[in-house]
Parts: structure tokens; sequence; C-alpha cells
């Protein structure tokens, strides 16, 4: 593995669930491994879980840290070829990435899809371009199109809490006020696909997916279809990716409520919005697994992190 | 003591002091108790004393620290049980809360009075949200209606600086052109309410304070009469709180000067207002104690990090 | 020495450049000296560079670091002594320098020319202003004047790429959209004085700099004259110092091209602008030394800190 980003950059899932479960029972066994060698966090958006989960992933491991966050406290960045920089942006990633890569032994960069240009979201300029011209390995620390450390900390959720060998996983979209970006729902299906589960979506009509990461994998516009018997129900915004970035509608009957629950554990990313996205009450229940999904992120970044560390 | 959230969670004073010129004597004593415990700082107001007096106390402490500019760089929170949260506000307190406590051991937060609603600002949400939610201790690092932290290494300043057995201290009301929080003074009185001192307290009609927290506390409105014969005066501006958060004048006769001084020590908090709250010439006075109000900062956060680490 | 605010400060560059040589060799060969040191960098502007590289160099040398955008997340300064502080300046520069000196064992400043006022700008008031008042080393990360710490990563990447005795070294203004600061200028100037190579500046007419640091050394109006032979050609772009902080042209035939260059090393402190203050393929091809600076950043902070620790 020279990167991460995206969850095919696993290379043995469930080894590294394994290993996951492992670290967590001794998370600063490995203290040594990072020793005198330095993280860098650059952000490009705000950031709560990834930013202190990351950094104390880091420090679990002995590394150090530096976070910036690039937008405020840098230069804006140009990312095209061949521009003649007269404008507003007054470096190159082709430096950034090449200078930030001097004093860093791995880098995560966090930069969302703008939601505005699809093909340019798509093309994942920040991310790739880091990638393209750093020397050191790059951590997604949620990009315009994944969000692959939040997948691996839902997988090592769902193997912790599964009662059953193969346990139904249901990723159900929820309503909310904003546009919000297709990375985590991509990850997330993305993971499931590899995982020893029975995975399905449910969305509204308008809110398919991109049909290159949904694949083979069942989608039900009838929420209550979906969710039968599900034994983990992973609730998602996000907005249209057909009518790109757009809000189409906020139907709060796909608010996921107790009495949609059912016997499920519900499962979210964070941040959520109560009684819009999923209603208060199931998140303060028993049911809820958002908590240790949050404290799983620790894990999962620990666990990239270790993994490029043996690399270097 | 499970949060240091007042000054009233202080089981001993007088042992506390003299713990607190014990670490002074040798701040990296205790490097050992601290390893391997992250402290996590939220800012959701500017710092710069508190900032980095509390980082250094980690530090001397063999502690990690993140800190975050919560407002600038995480998201809106909910305080609100039962909203239904469609607004600007992407995540409520009550996984906020949970979530920081899986990435540290030991929490700060620095949430001032807004000035606007008095019953808001005596609800304290944004300490107590994190307070009632959180799984780890918290330290007020000021809030609304306190800041601990200052009152303590006020104690530790006046204990070290007094030069008889029951000093004269008075607490002064002081110009200043915008409406400040009551938060200093509040915690300045609860402190020397404890102190072996003569406490009084002195400021312009329609600046009283709460009268819970000044209780017995004498109060002059004649400043030339409460400042005869003080051994320390400490000025410090804030808003009324009857005409709640209003600026009701800025009669600078109420500003300290070397005349007025006679032979006090000066303190203050800080940031202070030359020529407005003091007289500059008393600043940079042998007078002034201010400089090591701000030096024993440290040591106040080091002693209540040291009792909550010894509580984990 | 007592302070790095200049290449003045350093009391024998060859020693510096030997040393910093074996720095390089083995950057944490002094993580001891710097244990239980505390660096405080304080930024009233932006950075990634100084950010990065500086705490880089003092994680190298085993200090703690703590960073602050001063601007940002602290209190407005007032410089100025006997004002009257009833505006927008919270906090004078008298306290918070003692305050800071407090925490930290070294302090650096990064505080730009603001080109508005030439007088006020070379008053270099926020350093000074530090420097003044603080009671440890205080190093420039960039003042308005000058930026050592970028000349001596210059002159330690000059003295590792040089194939002759005494190289020829020409510092070129180069166009830019923005009016910038003449720190960058001014250092490398002082600090190829100091070097055994044959220095020369060239800049159209209207872009003179400071004569009292340009001395000596010849200045040409031609380009292509001043280029001739050149080993090392320093581009840089700054604003008018007769006609204070003005854009008098952005004539692109200064732009160093691949044609311009010649066999050349190409070296610039970075960010640069492509295809406005140098061409694409310039920095692109092995000729550059812009990434190999940015790198030496690391060391010269860590030879200035480390000079600075043997003070303490």
């Amino acid at each position: 593995m020279k990167n991460y980003t995206s969850v095919y950059d696993i290379p043995d899932l469930t080894q590294w669930l394994n290993e996951a479960r492992e670290l967590k029972s001794n998370p600063r066994q490995h203290k040594q491994l990072g020793s005198g060698k330095t993280l860098g966090l650059l952000f490009f958006n705000n950031s709560l879980r990834t930013r202190l989960s990351t950094q104390k992933a880091a420090l679990n491991l002995g590394m150090e840290v530096m976070v910036m966050n690039f937008g405020k406290e840098g230069w804006a960045l140009e990312f095209a070829d061949g521009t003649i920089m007269d404008g507003d942006r007054a470096e190159h990633v082709r430096e950034a990435a090449r200078v930030v890569s001097q004093y860093c032994d791995i880098l995560g960069i966090r930069a969302f899809a703008g939601l505005k240009d699809k093909s340019e979201d798509e093309s994942e300029q920040v991310l790739n371009g880091f990638i393209d011209h750093c020397t050191i390995p790059v951590i997604n620390l949620e990009s315009a199109l994944g969000h692959p450390l939040q997948a691996l900390a839902d997988a090592i959720t769902i193997a912790e809490h599964k009662t059953s060998k193969r346990p139904k996983v249901v990723l159900t979209w929820a309503p909310h006020p904003r546009p919000l970006p297709h990375a985590v729902a991509n990850s997330f299906i993305r993971m499931m696909q590899q995982m020893p589960v029975d995975f399905c979506i449910t969305h509204p009509e308008g809110y398919e997916l991109n049909d290159k990461i949904v694949g083979n994998t069942p989608v039900f516009h009838d929420q209550k279809q979906a969710l039968e018997g599900a034994d983990f129900i992973y609730a998602k915004n996000w907005s249209s990716y057909l009518d790109y970035g757009k809000v189409l509608n906020r139907d709060n009957s796909w608010m996921i409520t107790q009495d949609v629950l059912g016997k499920a554990r519900f499962m979210h990313c964070l941040p959520a919005r109560r009684n819009v996205v999923v209603e208060g009450a199931v998140l303060d229940s028993g049911q809820s697994l958002v908590i240790e999904q949050a404290n799983n992120r620790t894990y999962a970044a620990q666990l990239v992190l270790k993994k490029l560390l043996e690399t270097l």
C-alpha cells in the first residue's frame, strides 16, 4: 500500500479487521513504530472527528503531528497545469506537495466536494494533486469522492457488533436541509460490497448514486421494504448525483425513527441533525452505534498509519 | 473532584496553594503522571494566556495536547434538547461531547457569555452541555459565569506576595469601552471569600454584581474609601449585570493611577487596556503583579490537571 | 547571539554553514538539547514553509511547540507607547511579550510589512515590540524588513550546490500581480554580501531597493547583461521601495524562462506564481533548487534554535 485513498487500497480486509481489534485492545503497543516520524494533516474543510481521531491515532503510535488549516493559514493553491498564475492563487500544488513532503513522513488531506461541478469533483483535484506530486504516502481524510477512514471505522464497528455470521446492512438516504457530498455513501458502499454482509441501499427516486459504485448492490425506493429484517441501518444524506448537488426533496418520512429502527443497530458518520436525519431518541438509545463508530475512527486511522509506517 | 468548573470544586484551598508552590518550584517533577494521556482544548472564543498556559501545564505533566478552535474548525453546535435541527447547527452537543470523550482523557472548554440574554448566559449552555454529556473530566477555561483557573492563579499570586497574615484585597470596577462579561469578577469574589483576607468590592452605582455571588462581601460606591489601606488592588471591568450587558458609563475617574494605587500591589487578569483601565505607569512599575498572575496561570492549570489525572 | 532577527546576528557564517551540513546529515542527533524546552510560534500572517519547517526543526531538537495564529486567535495588539487604549486594540505588546515569555523558552514571530506606510514598516513595530519586551530569545519568521531564516536556507543551498569556489549569484526582480514586501530580497542581499560569491542585482528602473542594504552591490537594469554566466539565479518580486508599496509594471519579459536560465540553477523562496515569476518548465526541471531551499528551511531553523538553546 503506497497511499490510503480508497477502501480499495486495503489488501486484505479480514486481516485488517483482526488487526484493528488487536490494536484497540492495547492502543499504545506500537509506540516505538512512529518515533521520530511526523504526520502532517492539511485541512481544506472543517473537521471534528477526523481532526482529533487522526491526531490521537498518530500520538498512540508515537508520531509527531503538525496540523494546518490550509485554506486559512497557507496560500491559495492552483491545481491546473500550464496556468498563468496571475489571479488569486499564489502557489501551485506541484510545489506545495513537494515542499510538504520535505517536512512530513506521511500526509493526510481533507478536501470536500464543491458540489458545483461534477467533473471537477470527480477529478479529485486536491487529493490527486497532492498524490501526484508528494514523495510521501498520502491519506485521504475525506475527499470529493470518498471517506475511506470512515468506511474502515464503520467496518470495524460492524465486525464488533454483528451477532450473526452474515448480518443484513442497509444504507438509507435520509433528509437534510443542505446539499451534502456523496463521499461517505460511496466509501461505505464499496466497503460493504467486500464484507460478509447482506447489503442493500434505499433512497427516493432521483437520489441514485454513481452506478459505477453501486454496481450490483440492490437498490430499493421503498425504505420500509429495504429495512425489513435489517441488523444495521446506516443513515446518511446525500444530494442528488444525477441533478448534481441539488436538494430534490426533504421528505421527512425518510427520517429514521425508533419505530422504523425496530431491533436494528443505528449507524451514522456524524455530525447528525437530530429529528431531521434521525430521531433524537434513536441516538440516545442503546441501539445507536454512532459513538462507537467515532471511537473506531481512532483505530481505523491508527491501522492505516501503522501500515504506512511499516513501508517507510 | 470530578470536573473543575468553579472555585467551589477545590476541596482544600490551603492544601492546593501549598501544592501549587511546590509544583512551581519544579514544574516537570510529575512528568510521568500525564504520560500517554491526552488533553483536548476546545475554544469557542479567543485566548492568549489560557491557550498557552494550559498547553504548557499539560506538557509539564507529560500529557499530549490537541487544541481546536471549535467555532472555526468544527461544526456549529446545537445545545437545546428536542430541536428539529434543520437550521444552521449541524451537530448536537450530546454527540460532540461523547465523541470528544473518546479521543481525550481530560477536556478544557472556553465559552464566554454572550451578554445578550442573561438567562441563556446563566444556563451555561456550552460548558454544562459538555459536562452533562462528556464521560471525561471537564475544565472550565472561562465560561459565561466563571473563570476559575484565573481565580486560582490569582490566589496563588496573593499567597506568594502577601506581607501580612490577613492582607486587604479590593476588587474595583474600572472603565472600558466595551461590554465585558462578569466571569473574572465572579470567580475572584468567590475565591477571596475563601481566603484569609479582608476583602471588599467597589464599583459605581448600577454595576452591582449578582448578589448571590457577592453575598456578605462589603461593597462601596466610593472607590477612594474602599481602596484605603489596600494591600492588593484588583481592577476589572464588567458590564452592568442589572441592565444586562450594558455599558452604563466610562467614568475614567475610576481608572487605577499610581496616585490611587498608593503602596498596594496591582492585579489584573489581562488583557488590560492601558490608560483606560489602568495607567500605563502602574503596569510598568514594580508594584504590578499582572505578569506574575499570568505566569501562575500555568501552575493553576497544572495543579488542576494533576488532580484530575490522579482520578483517572 | 541573543535573538535571530537578521542575518547580521550570525557570528561566523562559514562555521554555521558547516554545522548546518552536519545537522542535516543526522537531524535528530541533538534530540536531548531541546528536551523540556518550549518554542512558541506567533503568526500575524499566513505561512506554509515557515510554519511547518520551524515546527519540524524544533521537534528534531526534542522541543515542544505551541503554534498560535495571533491575529485570529488572540487579542488585537497595541504597539505605541502612551496610547489611551479605548479603540480596537485590547492588549499592549508590553504585556503580551512579557506574558508569552512566561510560557515559552524561545519565541518565533511572523509579521509582514503592511506596505502602506514606509516609516511604520521600517520601525518593525511588531517584531521590535516583542524583542523589546520579551525576556526570552526571539526569532524572526519574516518581518517587515527581513526574512533571515530564508536567507540562511538559501546560503545553505548555495553552499551545497556550488561547483566552483566563487560562483556567480544574481538576484533578479520578477513580475507579479500584487505588491509584495522587500523582506526576502533584503535578507538575501545581506547574506550574499557575506558569502564567497560574485553577486549582483537586476531590476527594472523604479524598483531600486533600500540603498543602505544594497550598498556596493552592482545593480543592472538590463537583466540579460546581469544574468550572463550566472551559476545561481534567484528570482523574486518586490513592490517599489521608492514609490512605496506600488506595482509599477508587470513586464513579463522579466519572467525567468528556460531560455533565460541557461545553465544556471534556479532559486526562489516560494510560493512562486508559475508562468508569471518563472516558467513552469524551469520549476519542473532538474535545474530548479526551490524544493531543496524549502527543505533547508528546516535545517536553517534547527541551527538557529540549537544556537539559542545553547545560550539558555
